[in-house]
């Protein structure tokens, strides 16, 4: 049981130099460098925090795994392996380049924003206000978090300015791999990445895929298999074209978000949320991944 | 002088079943396949013609010659390659595929959708409507034809199916190459590719780029060096990533487009317009390059 | 404690027909397709077996993890990151395809041909004989075995046929990531890939890295850190463009071979060797995978 | 009929500074880089030069048109168009990049090294040494120089470090492209490469594609079409990436070798051959596609 998080800021934060905030989307150009926490949810489910814990940021990429968890819940794995491949793609998050042309699914990973984008039409609803409504409502019961909303300005700008996420959902569209109005899909995708939390928040997430709970309040509400399966693809694709690096660094399963989170999972032993918005050039958190390593080193939780 | 037409079509119709007519604009599917027809215009502007030289069709592609002579008028060469490059790129026309995930202004040639797109934004005018009307104008004045107007059915039809080429501007955008808003830009371009042609309008159109007149009406509108650029840059990119073969064997300067038109220069000699819709796997006309290849080879019209 | 196989073997030799053997390397097509076996090494150390255990095959390309593990002993992550990248590619295993056209180590990755055979450099040795009996011997304490030996049939129709591991390697060298003979390095290199082994060797082999042993007799001749960094990079990169699929339906750490060998490693539970030398389209053996699935789902061992 | 050539070069040699010599072949990099020499054949055949016309370099690539013209002489188009295509490929001269893993002959140009490479297997001969033989005797013919040969030691250097077209002949024998012993292909194409010349040499060769000479004191030892097609792959893929910018700027048909040489054709004008071994960044010499834009201009010689 991880009980004191202190020392692991101070050995951190000499790191944020080393990386920049995310410029791309105007909004989240604004965030202050140098925030930095870690939160720890314990076996028991108790949490544990140091620094900035309290500080919001948006959630970017990290709901991606969420995404993917209700897209198998609603569908079952051979209908979204019909959209999106399982396989990392060796290119970074916001890729466009499919060398043979013919955009199929195998080319598509759930955690680049092209597969991303892509599952959202899966998720059921009969508007896209419902399907929303069902992702933040099993995102709320994962974070143990009711209060959980949207930050308005983000999700704003992040909608007038992604016309790269916009090229990438007209080009799955124009392969067939997606149907609906592309507007529709994106402005539920950006009101995804724009869900607001705290590094609490991200241990709480952790914990939940660490122990695979699939029990709210005596009702079984997603299935063990499907969780293990987004392990299984954040193992390979988590961390971006970072992947690699990763496992060999830190061995755990995770996700990162340009927002400068990071949430780490160690398989029935705990779950990690990082926070810290200084990102290296593949995007993601530079002083996040540092603790990481320190932490997984510490108490040995690397899977490999 | 080429005075008789007829033996030609005889010799061509014939490969009209190689091909098969447009399939991705529901309404270009519903050409007829069997239409074929040539016209030339001589050195002295006469215009003779055989077959369904009546038969009206869109000119597509072929209208990427007139944006981007009217851009480089309006512009300048450096503005323009500014924008675009001037290399083959050595891919299919609707090509996504940007190996190095920068897209600069090198990837893009002017007789590819993405290269034509971002041009349509350096047309002068202080709306839409104003540079489309511009358009227009110098194009009605390049065919001797001032009847010429958009086929709406088709417009509105690439409207509503254009996704590939809504994905390529939104790409042109995130890259910044372009700054206007994408949906103007493709109402533009998509009413540019609609507008309604013959075969005879293509012999006229050719003959300007083949005797470089840059005189109408004793008003200079055009300048002979960008005239000049058009025509080099037809001669590796024309015919898409077909344009080797077509040198080969027919060795003109030649703009096709997927409306089963393709205008064909012989400099200082003739203008070559033919119509058959019935495309190659590339996107050509197949029973127009060989009528094309048997013009060239009786007349002598290669320029290598 | 797995204690019985039998009943793996059944439910799998079904699966032998949707692969095929090998064709690429002349001798490797002459294998029986029907031959079947699966061992494995428990906590203990004990190994049992069902079905062509005593069949000897060539190791292929399951011999990477070998040769990336000596070449870190010798000489530390730094320098093997300098040639090597740790990513996964999203590319097949004797994949040409660096897209920017500057080959970097970052674009290559030790559990594929191009960075297996740049990896055979930094083997330490005064001559390639010498770096042969280092990995051979490194080999016999892995697997317990000390009569592993090459098979010469094998190792010369790879010699000489590999014509494409030959392209990659001179492609290495003008890029400058080698400097050595590159036929010194290529024989060295078609030699490891052509031990022969069992499925007994592998299961000791998967043993060794699922427990990490560093000592052999009282002697510490591996780093645990270095066998950690190994098993982190099969997660990502072991099945080749299948390692995610792989990680979804049976989630153990692999490497597998085109000789139809997979060495399956369960850390902290077993090692497990499979062979049936029918391949599926991307190079791995489709019954061997179909009984690692099995044994994974019934004795709970994926790691995610 | 250019008769004075004078102020060209004072013109050009200032670009001389703007480019360096080709340091990729240690041999080559010893050229002087402050060479400077125009020819121009005209229409009689009679040659008039400026500068350093005495000065001999080696063809390089220039030789690939000769390679090309004797492979069409001695298996017709296509026989030829089964290993190479016609198509520009938009990439350097030695590209590796095959997008889609499945090298085919539309991925190949004549005028890149895979192609060229290839295109030696296609000569007649039953040695190599008889195939070098043919070549080097069909280029003296059409340089009318009976004293052409090889410079030993440039042959030699490409001979023990061309690493890369290595790596690019292995890889068309992978492929089943070619099929001979890849030393001996490869000993030919360096040879060849090497020839030494001097600018009146390349200004005699492009005289004979200028005018088509297909007679040789009586016997009609090439054909027209073939001449006529190697003029049309020049056109696109003559100076490398940069065949769009030159088409443009010069409008004639060029090839240029990174030795300095370009020789530059006017179809029934005249030929002409610079030699500067300055090169920009695609392997162009700078000051000779400077003094081959004034001529182009000073002469109307596009063909455009």
């Amino acid at each position: 049981m991880l009980k004191n998080l202190q020392n692991y800021k101070e050995k951190c934060v000499g790191f944020i130099n080393e990386g920049k905030v995310a410029s791309y989307i105007p909004e989240l150009a604004k965030m202050d460098k140098n925030l930095f926490a870690i939160s720890v949810a314990n076996k028991d489910g108790s949490v544990i925090s140091t620094g900035d814990y309290t500080a919001k940021f948006t959630i970017q990429s990290i709901i991606k795994p969420i995404i993917l968890l209700l897209a198998l819940k609603d569908n079952g794995l051979n209908v979204v392996k019909n959209i999106v491949g399982v396989e990392a793609t060796g290119k970074p998050f916001d890729a466009f380049n499919y060398s043979d042309q013919a955009l199929t699914s195998e080319h598509i990973n759930p955690m680049i924003n092209t597969g991303a984008i892509a599952l959202c039409t899966l998720i059921k609803g009969n508007t896209y206000q419902e399907k929303f409504d069902r992702l933040l409502s099993l995102h709320k019961k994962i974070c143990k978090n009711d209060s959980l909303e949207v930050d308005t300005k983000v999700y704003l700008s992040e909608k007038a300015t992604g016309n790269k996420n916009r090229a990438l959902a007209y080009m799955l569209k124009a392969y067939g791999l997606i149907s609906e109005n592309v507007e529709d899909v994106l402005d539920f995708y950006f009101k995804a990445c724009s869900i607001s939390i705290t590094s609490v928040d991200l241990a709480n997430m952790a914990h939940f895929f660490a122990f695979k709970n699939t029990n709210f309040n005596g009702e079984e509400i997603v299935n063990k298999k499907d969780i293990q399966n987004v392990c299984a693809i954040l193992a390979t694709s988590g961390m971006y074209d970072g992947s690699g690096d990763f496992a060999l660094n830190v061995g755990m399963l995770a996700k990162s978000g340009v927002g400068g989170g990071i949430m780490a999972i160690s398989p029935n032993k705990m779950g990690v949320g990082v926070f810290s918005p200084s990102l290296d050039g593949k995007g993601n958190s530079v002083a996040g991944i540092k603790a990481l390593e320190l932490i997984s080193n510490d108490y040995d939780l690397s899977i490999y």
